[in-house]
């Protein structure tokens, strides 16, 4: 199979060349480049040196002769060649935010700034979630070719962390309020230079951004609700406050979502027994790891490790942690995902996988790097 | 002023000498340690050779030539120090947690697991977080030596992000419910070595640790209480939920700390016009700025900037932040110390500073290192 | 086939898991720990939890049911594992300096402070650098089993950038005095704890160690002579100054060898054009890049590019950059490779695809990653 | 007294600004910016917020009001500020390299591509290395208002480890054949962004950059030969090699020099029993020590210890290890310090004393931060 990137010069893009230069079926790969088509791509990346990667085309020439074709660019720019392909026949993986959003063009317009050029699209798009939507992919791809929304990185890690509680699986009963805390690496911010991304200005450093407005948050708003069923739906609705922020490593993010529960009304001062509040969190713990036990990529921890980014580095894990706090009253669990694979590109392998009928773990196997 | 630092030889300590070294009251310091007495304390800190700091002394030594006693011990070694001082007559600031609890002998030996060996030494001691406690801490040094419980890290963030909202100062009306998301620099951890430590095992990567049950958490939940008088104590009394997380840089805690306002349940997808928010929100930084006028090192930053770590890095400064999440209806407020400095020695020389009547400043003027 | 590591739970020994585990022609693989048997490895490693790495064995378990066994342990405690395993007729890579010093027990003992056991297994055993030994290693396996004695990291850095020259097939002639100065990521201490390795001690700083008598010098040594014919040879003989220093980084070396030439007596302020430096240093790197042409992991990078540590991070890659300095009488070349990988767990993989006639590349195709 | 930066809004600028802030005999602070003019230095560097450092001046504003400038621009900007500053009476201190070179106008342009604008003013100007030139800074300073061409990071570190040598006082015969190996943090580029910069470019990494090529090449060279006497001077003259790294920390330049020494010839074989090689060495750091006695920046370290950026972060220090080869036939001198205080603003202001009268020392005293 010939698979084809376009925006390979961006860091997402240039992980799915990697990526997928280690992937079975993937006999050759196609580069595309909107700004440096003509060039090769080692002349962007050096690591690349020697490995025989071709010349960046133009994203034309890539729709006309790829399989399958990935778009690793900034959001506003897909839609076209989402067109292009399904035109062509061929499916097309978007990593951006245009295709996450499915009919809700109002919600991607207001934090997109932006309509949708080719609404009629959505009809053979699908959000990308394959641990929401893994029935809706296959179904849709039983049908020809199609479009998905790979989902963002934040939205991944936090989504999986929420769903055990908004399935109603996880033996609690959570108020609908919640809180995610995330911190991300600086890989996340792109390859394109800045000031706050200046090394002296964030080595040694770490720091919110985007309060309370971040726009991954209605993409979360939108993936937690569809997990709850009507019976699971938090009475008052569910009510999301996300807060990321830029830590001084590379690759991670980690994602801390604190679900108050339902009645939580103690004072602090009062502490339950410590065996009762293990055991609670066992069950909780164990309910968690009961929901996602077929999933392949999602590890629920057993105690007493909690989630940390570099367990998950350069694999397609989430990690994820099952705490109480100390009154028994807050859930908090700790997701952590590596932004570049399973926040990026590795989930998008991960969809290519399920369009194509693959074992969804092919080319995703290698174990977490240990440093 | 000479002053006496037991415990030179962690890292509080340590930075307690250097930062006496540049303070002008201090004319000389003595410096022991409880395991190195008799080495030179450049021989544990090679930074310091040809500073002339003198040999390490025994404990005891020190105490009975110093005007003014620094405790940088871990928890449960400093009683027999603080009565030793009060009987010779001078001052001890502890920075453990022994004297942080005052007369609740009962929250002290619950978290750290022992009793008061001197319970009696709590009629001289003050917790020393001048914010909260400066008449306090100014009346019982009027009355002769006495002893000041130094804050912990943590409690100092996040209680001078939560004091304005707690006070009934900030114009909103907390729900009671409070969840304090912070990460650390490893100085926190101090100087022994430990595998979590190990440069390869933290370094590029971010972790929670003590999920929900760190042993701030009592101390910041009395702090919280004690500035919410009975007219601003939020009707269901404080709930605190608190979570630290290790992060790959040296010095600096970033505290996230979210409060929920009463009768917060607009869903998300609710969002206030942008210009309502940042109207509100401006109003509510205007009286958080109007709380903390008078306090030397406490700066609630301008819009639109965030609080940062390596903004106040090496220097005294609790910087704050004021943001509205989307739907208006909860106040994140992030606050960001150096720990080494007002999380630790430099809160200790402020208390140095209010007991011998210097101005609050001295010795901590030094503007926050660039990098 | 089955291959066995002992010492899984040091950081060689688990890259070296971690790769095997992705290698086509490994089907499974066995751990064994000296101080850990019985215990899982994601125990010591979280990382590898869920991936059914199974039990950590006894060494000698693990040295009855393996094909072929690798040995990454300190220094001194591989031989009797050696023996073992030629006894039991399988061939055993060992990470250690155990058998890097083949007949010369003289060296091993000045440098290690140690005997050999078993002298008489140095004549099955060679020095794994394949880029040197190739040949004999392949006669030697065409005979039975052998032993592999596995280059150190920085031996592996330093000589590949000073063979070309050595060999006389870089088109200069280098006066004999060689300075190696090189730099190493954290990880190449291992995963023992210390308080040089304590992340406060070491983020943020550079500091060299071992100066001018590292323990690698005397096998750097070896190899330069080795590759240097009895033509080539300097007249003075090899005078080799090497110098490790440690900085804030996981993986990677970095090597910048220089090689002052024959004659080389100009002052430096004496500038050749720039045109005819440039000249010359392309000539020297063709030279280089034509001696290397048909090795599978040595890239010869093109002008203007410098060797950098994170162009070759998790790859089994050496890069090589070519310059002279500015009067044009030393040549320098900068050598970069992944500690772990062609450093120790990939160029022990490379001897095992040698031994067991595999492409050299098996297993070891991964791309550099680019973060 | 009051002190003018022009330039504030540049690394070196803004450090100035900073220790400038600490020192006694400095009243005030006047800042200037050529691009910024106008606005508050606390808009550039958030860290000042509430410092009351006052707004950016025009440099013409600034000049015609302090009693010292400083000018902490890119090389080529200086001359037309220092011509105003000595036109007004006042003395001008340079960051750039535009007064390095003194006469030598030939090397100037050769390196920096320029002419000098106002060549007379070097009868007023010198090299303010004042472990070189302390004598001549004090008699040109008695004279009137004079020039500072403060030296760069580099030359610094590399310098000061050199000088013992070159001058005949530590006791060996050098080659002449001088190679210096240093590494840098990222500050040492500047506060301008660029790819290389870019936090994961440059995270977890090291590289080399102008190998042999570096501009600091010709001011180091001038300073080894000014420090050599005609008694002193190598035969065949001095020839520097001196290339440059960065490295993935913040602050400091660590210098690895290497001075092969006169009939340096013996086989790295050859070692000299351990207790003679002490001996040597220790003799060699001895004189070393005398020869930099008076000095009180300079600290000669004493063994076993090895000179590290972190043990001079935040100080004015040089610290220097002095170590031999295990052959004895190299000498090998590591330098460092922190490159925005010794190797820039430090030094400025140490010039700043030497021109006002003031003890050296004034305003740096901080000993050297922990972390």
């Amino acid at each position: 199979m010939l698979a084809g990137v376009i925006g390979a010069t961006g860091y997402a893009g240039a992980e799915l060349v990697r990526l997928l230069s280690g992937h079975p079926e993937v006999t050759d790969i196609l580069s595309a480049s909107v700004s440096h088509h003509g060039e090769s791509i080692e002349s962007v990346f050096p690591q690349f040196v020697h490995a025989r990667l071709g010349t960046l085309l133009e994203p034309a020439d890539l729709i006309a002769r790829s399989d399958i074709v990935f778009g690793a660019l900034p959001s506003g720019k897909g839609e076209a060649y989402a067109k292009a392909c399904l035109d062509r026949g061929v499916s097309y993986i978007d990593l951006s935010a245009d295709f996450r959003f499915d009919e809700d063009e109002e919600a991607y317009r207001a934090w997109y700034g932006k309509s949708y050029d080719y609404g009629e699209l959505r009809k053979r798009s699908v959000y990308g979630l394959c641990e929401l939507n893994r029935e809706k992919i296959k179904t849709l791809a039983g049908q020809g070719p199609l479009i998905i929304g790979n989902p963002g990185c934040y939205p991944t890690a936090v989504s999986l962390a929420a769903f055990p509680v908004m399935a109603g699986a996880a033996g609690v009963v959570p108020s609908g309020y919640i809180i995610a805390d995330a911190i991300s690496g600086v890989t996340g911010a792109g390859r394109e230079t800045g000031r706050a991304y200046h090394f002296p200005e964030c080595a040694d450093s770490a720091s919110p951004y985007k309060v309370g407005s971040h726009r991954h948050t209605p993409e979360i708003f939108r993936n937690l609700n569809n997990m709850s069923g009507p019976d699971t739906r938090p009475r008052g609705g569910i009510q999301l406050v996300f807060t990321p922020h830029l830590g001084p490593f590379n690759r991670g993010i980690l994602a801390t979502v604190y679900f108050p529960l339902d009645g939580c009304g103690r004072p602090a001062e009062c502490r339950p027994a410590a065996a009762e509040l293990a055991e609670k969190t066992a069950r909780i713990r164990d309910a968690c790891a009961a929901f996602y036990h077929d999933e392949p990529f999602v590890r629920v921890l057993p105690a007493p490790l909690a989630a940390a980014t570099n367990r998950v580095r350069h694999s397609n894990y989430c990690d994820l942690s099952i705490h109480l706090d100390q009154s028994g009253a807050t859930l908090i669990i700790v997701s952590a995902i590596d932004n570049m694979v399973k926040g990026a590109a590795g989930q998008a392998i991960q969809n290519m996988n399920l369009i194509c009928g693959f074992d969804e773990r092919r080319g995703l196997e290698a174990l977490p790097a240990l440093f």
